[in-house]
């Protein structure tokens, strides 16, 4: 696989090579060549598609693609309808190896290297490391540091005392406030905004008085944050994200919460001020979780979900009030039988009424709306 | 109504000929003259009012509009405390008439002639159109195209190989990111973003692997799109808006996901990547929608439901976990009887127990908490 | 106090002074130096801390701060484990105090004195008041009207007849459409959009046609707003939001929607159009209020709520859908009994169908699922 280190995209290969490289193995014909990933349905010749998601199953049978990534417990599918069999890469994990392939094949998005715009307005008091790249009317404000080999892109906004690693990729409008600091390998989609003040008033005899929000934000290694977000500095202890930790669309954290390493954070979800979350926590769309509380590590807490309470390690919740899973998941879709439930208990206190009136008075309330 | 197309707004007209332009029919006085619209509670002398939500019904007795346009429904109504009738324009369909009045009285936004502005930073390998009117600070990357008649306000930031159609408005700060499609009529408000990677990653030995999004996304003619939205760019198969679709402020769009033509997708929808809609859907606010589904045509579902699996052509849903409405409205508003039930229930125990003591051991269990 | 004005921030002053300044009182050491504020895990010597929430209070026993500010209720508290009492400032208002204390000790935000950088566009016909400084490459348009005092920051857009009063801080790539009016000491964080068309539309024959939004947005004294914001202009009325109240990240208001004075919404609230809040009203993260309703004064929403009806005065509702809290709480929490509910049921069912074989063929209908 040395080649590809030369010319990376676009190269033709074969399956077998690809299994080779992601340590899996063909089913089929591992002459095949590849050049392109696609999904099931839109596949062609050339195209590597893969299977990882239940839901698209059946279309291993119609696919056009030359070969199919599975996992071991999929590799006795694939047979055609004319009985032939679609070329099979079974891989341990076979979204990781899809991952692979796709880096190997198509590559991470490249960059114009267009060096420091002169419409860029940079303070003379920054730093700017080696082969940045600054696109159009970004500005850099004074004693802002950045590392070396980032991309900073048109319409960006870098603070005073900004401090970013190396590596880093900001997209266009991204508003970074001062003093943020933020890591190496940091990628920041379209007008977010990191280290806007906190949501932190006292309200006295009605009036809502500002506290001077004196936190920051801390952003580790490899952390990558949607479009649209808000990240707000800490009151008083900074605002964190642990390494490596992968944040989606229009999520709103609150100030001094703490995001803990690898964690997913889907689109639209809210965190409170003062939170901790644990690492390789899940947290699925549109969840909100309160202020002041604790979230374990491998925490998974579906979408939609509303959390209260701390959640101890290795805990499943959803539901808003979020409760473990596997309850969860029963009671949550019992709502629907409570128009059910409710005539039936009434059956009962007219069934049980007539085979022994009630001796107490106050039985009747509880069966009024 | 010829004379509307040489000076159309801000023109007295009478009621007889707004109800002619409208196709409906005046109850009252025809030659009453109207300048402009306002609400029936805010309505003055040469204002004109509209009656479709049933909450401001009583708001027709009390209001000073000169005249109410209101369906076939209402006709009866109107009379107020003195006797005396306000003019009533009846349409077929109201809320229609009065957008297609509103826009005879007052028009469409008007975007100043500002020409290409210097400061604008326009790649030269990029193709502009005729008649558009480029932004202060607005920066088009290489190789993008836009159509004629584009408004492109300030702060935009058009990314490379982008391709807009004609008569678009691009309001500030928004940002398209390469390689993203457009189509005519199209209106971006302020501080969307477009294109941004998918939240792909797979996730192997704890660690999150970004996957490459080389899907892109397509947005068909006469689309909407609200403030501070986040459209991601498919991984494989592009992310896909169709014709006639509005979208509010606010909304998350997943990677892949294909939302059909003439939907309404309410502000702080978020859907997940790789799902389906049909045409004409109604999404209400706040609703969450996974990935890999497939909601069908017509369907509309309501603020804050949460949709975890297909729905066929037709249906409305409603609750988290979304179900059927009719069925839905009386469930969820049913939780508030659960102390009730739950006392019920415990009092029927006590009840049965006295008749007849139970047989089996475990039966007690199912009376806990 | 008076030398706080002249020395204002980093001033070491005794707790003693401190306790003046609030109208509070020492238990301890009034003499000991206080330079800053920190959280009872943190704080170290020369920090002062505060309690104000219940999950912090096993900290006062541990804090190494030099004192903490409590309530009149915590005045007990605070015994070390050595035996020796951390000094306490006890206040009425505890959070109040604190909020005193931090301006006086870190100050509020500090803005640079940069002037009107000369690479801002401001267009001749708008009018800038006096000591305003404007970021590089902000754009302000025609007829614009900015009073004494603002800081307008980079990549901000003000478009045409914007007005806005004194003292406003406005951050970077803020989007402020057309008209809009904003009162003094008004602070709008970054990339949030204001006065963006109304989510408007007449569907006719399945066509969406856009209504002009004629109405605009006016945003009284003292209010804050987040970053990523949507707030809408009117249909018809303007959009409005009272003095003093302050809004999260992330919230969308809709078109023509009236917030009272003194408000608090957290972040990613929406509420839909032509809907009025009172005074004094909470609204807590991602509530939902939908369009055309009367939320009274002295409102408290909890969080994730679906409110769909009016709410009188002084009331607190959570849920979706929103109910009274008291209720709402022991109703929404006993959701997960649901099974259980339902087994005791069909217990119950059994057993009396023991007792009493049903007489009616239709009681079974209510037992199915």
């Amino acid at each position: 696989m040395e080649s590809s280190d030369i010319m990376p995209w676009m190269q033709e290969r074969t399956l077998g090579q690809l299994a080779e490289y992601v340590k899996g193995r063909v089913l089929g014909d591992a002459g095949v060549k590849i050049t392109s990933a696609a999904t099931l349905a839109k596949a062609g010749a050339g195209d590597i598609s893969f299977l990882s998601n239940r839901n698209y199953e059946k279309q291993l049978m119609t696919t056009k693609a030359s070969a199919v990534i599975v996992g071991a417990r999929d590799e006795g599918r694939g047979t055609r309808d004319e009985g032939r069999m679609v070329p099979l890469l079974v891989a341990e994990d076979p979204y990781y190896a899809f991952m692979q392939i796709m880096v190997l094949l198509h590559g991470h998005r490249q960059h114009k290297k267009t060096g420091i715009s002169p419409r860029a307005v940079i303070a003379d008091s920054s730093r700017i490391g080696s082969d940045c790249h600054i696109g159009e009317l970004a500005s850099i404000a004074e004693d802002a540091r950045i590392g070396d080999n980032c991309i900073i892109y048109p319409g960006v906004h870098i603070a005073e005392a900004v401090q970013i690693g190396n590596d880093c990729i900001i997209y266009p409008n991204v508003v970074i406030y001062d003093g943020s600091k933020i890591g190496n390998r940091v990628i920041i989609n379209g007008n977010t905004t990191i280290g806007e003040d906190g949501f932190g008033f006292a309200t006295h005899k009605g009036v809502h008085y500002k506290i001077p929000q004196i936190g920051g934000v801390v952003i580790e290694d490899d952390v990558e944050i949607g479009s649209g977000c808000g990240i707000e500095r800490g009151t008083l202890n900074d605002t964190f994200i642990g390494a490596g930790s992968k944040i989606g669309d229009l999520v709103a954290i609150g100030h001094g919460t703490r995001i803990g390493q690898h964690c997913l954070i889907v689109a639209q979800v809210g965190i409170a001020g003062s939170t901790t979350l644990g690492h390789h926590c899940v947290v699925g769309g549109q969840v909100g979780i309160v202020g002041h509380i604790t979230v374990g590590n491998n925490v998974t807490i579906a979408a939609q979900a509303g959390v209260i309470n701390n959640i101890q390690d290795n805990t499943v919740v959803l539901g808003s009030p979020a409760i473990e899973a596997e309850l969860g998941r029963r009671a949550y879709s019992m709502i629907q039988y409570l128009p059910q439930m409710k005539l039936a208990i009434r059956e009962l206190q007219n069934r049980v009424e007539k085979l022994n009136p009630p001796a107490e008075s106050e039985s009747s309330e509880s069966q009024g709306q």
